[in-house]
């Protein structure tokens, strides 16, 4: 039956699946139907770019572009999504800066979230390793890496700067190699502004939990990538996992203790929160959907995406038989999706999704890359130019590709900068995991932050002064140490080990005085705490 | 006397006096002795540029350039300053990710930390107007007003529309008047991306203490300002001064109450942290130094830039007897300095400083701007074009004078970057002004937080269930509210006014629940206060 009235057809994501779609919709149905697009951010993220944004070759507003000029005539939403009331077909978001609860209406749903990262599995990654997911997560990593070499180059400890200049990169991928080879592009360019630190001290890992790296390419290459690297002094440490991490170290399933103060998590994707909460069939983590895109049992829900498990043929059963998590994909069902809810519109049948993989690529830095395209295989330097041509004709907007190769021309020309435009003091609440016998804080470091311990035991040694003996004091769970943080006073004077795996809550010394001074009850248990434990009664906070 | 063995000289800051003390010093002194500089963060930043990287005209990081790559030969520490002894010739500092204690020593001491901002005069100032002194000032400033602009874009509330679309800047100085204009120009040439907003609604203001604007120029040219700034439909409120701020308001002295959501404070110069607890003798909030810049009764510590008070004659009185805080003196009194601590060495008299201003000028934005240079007074297209070149010249550093021109060619080829690349839920504590009778939250909005009163009272209505009548309390200093947000529920149930002005502190939601879950103390007081207030038990805190 061919639909009558003005339609409205919702997209939530605006990565490539969501605005591909949205673009794709509004060009076949823009003057029918009304297109909005929700999305958290203002920005369409060209995610294979990210690797270069974390290695400054891009700078960070240059690898994204607004998504309303991308998108003339659909209407852009920046708003947090809440949750999806399928049966009342509304959608109910959080937006504005009171975070106003909205409710949007929609006659067809188009759900393109994507994926998220799950490292809850690894005791100690989540708190610790860094991610290339979102453009945060790369400007995060630059500035960490920035970090490392201006500390490396002060600190007068050797093993402190040993773990300073080693870099860890977890997962063997396209996001994990890319990201070794930009990684280590930054580090050499940069090096000859840090005089103390000498190429030979900085050490660059990648873990990978399969007998190969780049498993989606013929081994060849994936052979070839891994001789690259280890030439350029990238270490590859194939079959190892995480077994555990902290701040200063990874220990691996192998049982290897790696002392690093960087790690890269490029694995353990997982459906978003919002795909979660949805009462909608999932297998895989993704959601169920006919090889029409079509959600299972549901007339006007859409999937697609790296969200979306959408089967190539009638009965899958081997991996190979869903669409991949690829931008590739996304592109192309974008497309067919567009057509099927066109051809619901004009009351025809929709038709299934049928793509084959042109091929596959990966830039390995240093001006050399892979790739496989149409059973062809590439790789050195011809494979890297590719790369680039590649995804410059593929970014979308016109503006965005000037400035990309903008950027390129210019970091070939004028070589990185090593700006560091990240925040200074830690704010707010932050997990922290330590291994036994990790030194946690020690006398002398700059009193930070008041820590809690949420799991584990950690050891306090006070040194006795005027020939007393040493003061030792063991605080397990729901005990709390770093308090003298509240007396204002600038330097720690004792130390604290962790006496088994551990788990801390550390809260920033600003916010946690604040909290104190404005609760009487936070405010009477310190008066109490520091009469009983220290004998001296607790000044009136200061703020 | 001759100084014989290698000194050691360390200047603390690195903006245009502390770069170009530190360059003038290694180029004249370099072979025979050690030049070190401290800055906490590890760039220059190009101050004047600051306004056009609000306006995304530039992006982030090409405003500055690092301090490494313009100081070949200086020993660079990114480093937070924690003291300076002056007795024992020590900077202590805080280094590191574990800000680690360390002392620094120095022979000759250059202090260049110019100047911070004190709103603390002004109600609700301090907690609610943006500022424009560093990088990341300006980067939260163009994220800022993008985010007024989509939420703009989408509200259905008429008033909150309109306090989204006024945008006021508290200040006539060179700041103010370069921030105003290159925020109109950012937010006309974005408003074509959303469809909803209309020119007419946005409404720019410009508040300013004295008679006139840009009062450094001659009376003519602030004239000029003004003029083109009301046809451009920039507002000018002049011998108008700030009484109270609020997150949506703002009430001047003259009794005026603007409803907007973004404040710019270009106003309260003040002494920084570090300056204000150095034995030194001070005035006018600046460090006292002799026509040499050494710092009074110290034979070895000099001042200089903004921080310092310069006399330019012996016995100074009018305020115009002493070198202005102004870049273009900065970089002279560098060179002075430098060729003052090398006499010293040579045993030979240092220098009096001695420089007249070759004059001064300001983009108004739109490609206008006002100049008056050696005597002669421009305004216009002209004046625009010198301001550009004058400070392309006078960007330090080949690299970073090239990205700032490819990023003027890009921005007037391809139009503005609407990306907003800041953060989204607020994390840890912020204070928060509100004026008598002003909405904190309803019901409906968001549980963005928990919320205690520092100062002032508040009334919280709860809206009564199946005709019951509403609960109605006041909560008064030491008291919270919000604190449902610890039972997970997304959505506030009941209204709070404040009844009389009043300071509130917001603790984020997921750092509070952290926080709670964690400490026996807290937990404890809040199941006894849900099972007392709600009479309901508190459920364990998730996280």
């Amino acid at each position: 039956m061919a639909q009558t009235g003005r339609q409205r057809i919702l997209v939530l994501g605006g990565g490539f699946a969501g605005m591909f779609a949205a673009g794709e919709l509004q060009r076949r149905l823009g003057t029918s139907a009304d297109i909005e697009l929700i999305n958290e951010v203002n920005y369409f993220v060209f995610q294979p770019l990210l690797p270069e944004v974390a290695a400054a070759a891009i700078s960070t507003r240059d690898a994204v572009a607004p998504l309303r000029q991308l998108l003339p005539g659909v209407k852009v939403r920046q708003a947090q999504i809440f949750d999806v009331d399928l049966d009342r077909r509304i959608v109910t978001i959080f937006q504005g800066v009171q975070r106003r609860y909205t409710e949007v209406a929609y006659d067809h749903l188009v759900i393109a979230l994507g994926q998220s990262v799950d490292l809850s599995g690894f005791p100690g990654l989540a708190d610790h390793a860094l991610t290339i997911k979102t453009l945060s997560d790369a400007h995060k990593l630059r500035n960490h890496v920035i970090d490392r070499l201006e500390h490396a180059d002060i600190t007068a400890l050797p093993e402190v700067k040993k773990e300073l200049l080693t870099f860890t990169i977890v997962g063997g991928g396209f996001s994990g190699v890319e990201t070794a080879g930009e990684m280590r592009d930054l580090i050499t360019k940069s090096l000859k502004y840090y005089s103390n630190i000498d190429a030979s001290e900085v050490r660059i890992l990648v873990i990978e939990f399969a007998d190969r790296i780049l498993a989606e390419l013929a081994p060849s290459l994936g052979e070839y990538a891994r001789t690259f690297f280890e030439r350029q002094g990238i270490e590859v440490m194939l079959e190892t996992g995480v077994k555990e991490a902290t701040g200063t170290q990874i220990e691996t399933t192998k049982g290897d203790v790696i002392g690093t103060r960087t790690i890269v998590a490029t694995i353990g994707n997982a459906p978003s929160a919002l795909v979660q909460k949805m009462d909608l069939p999932q297998a895989h983590g993704r959601i169920k959907t006919d090889r029409k895109m079509r959600v299972e049992n549901s007339a006007n829900v859409w999937a697609l995406g790296d969200a979306a498990l959408i089967p190539l043929r009638d009965d899958p059963t081997e991996r190979h038989h869903w669409a991949p998590p690829t931008a590739q994909f996304a592109v192309r069902e974008a497309r067919t999706l567009a057509q099927n809810i066109e051809a619901v519109f004009d009351g025809r049948e929709p038709e299934d999704f049928v793509y084959q993989s042109k091929g596959a690529m990966a830039s390995l830095g240093a001006g050399r890359g892979v790739a496989e395209v149409y059973g062809i295989r590439l790789s050195g330097r011809k494979a890297w130019l590719l790369w680039r041509m590649y995804y410059l004709s593929f970014v979308p907007g016109f503006a965005t590709k000037i400035r990309i190769a903008a950027n390129w021309i210019l970091d070939a020309v004028l070589g990185r900068s090593i700006v560091q435009t990240g925040s200074g003091s830690p704010i707010g609440t932050r997990y922290v995991h330590y291994r036994k016998g990790d030194r946690i804080f020690e006398t002398g470091n700059r009193a930070d932050g008041f820590y809690i311990v949420v799991k584990g035991a950690v050891e306090l040694t006070i040194p006795g002064r005027d020939g007393h003996e040493d003061s030792v004091q063991e605080i397990g769970a729901k005990g709390h140490f770093g308090d003298r943080v509240l007396l204002g006073e600038g330097l720690r004077t004792g130390t604290v080990r962790a006496l088994e795996a551990t788990e801390i809550l550390v809260v920033g010394a600003e916010d946690f005085k604040r909290i104190v001074a404005a609760m009487p009850v936070l405010d009477d248990y310190f008066d109490q705490y520091f009469a009983s434990v220290y004998h001296q009664s607790k000044p009136g906070v200061q703020i």
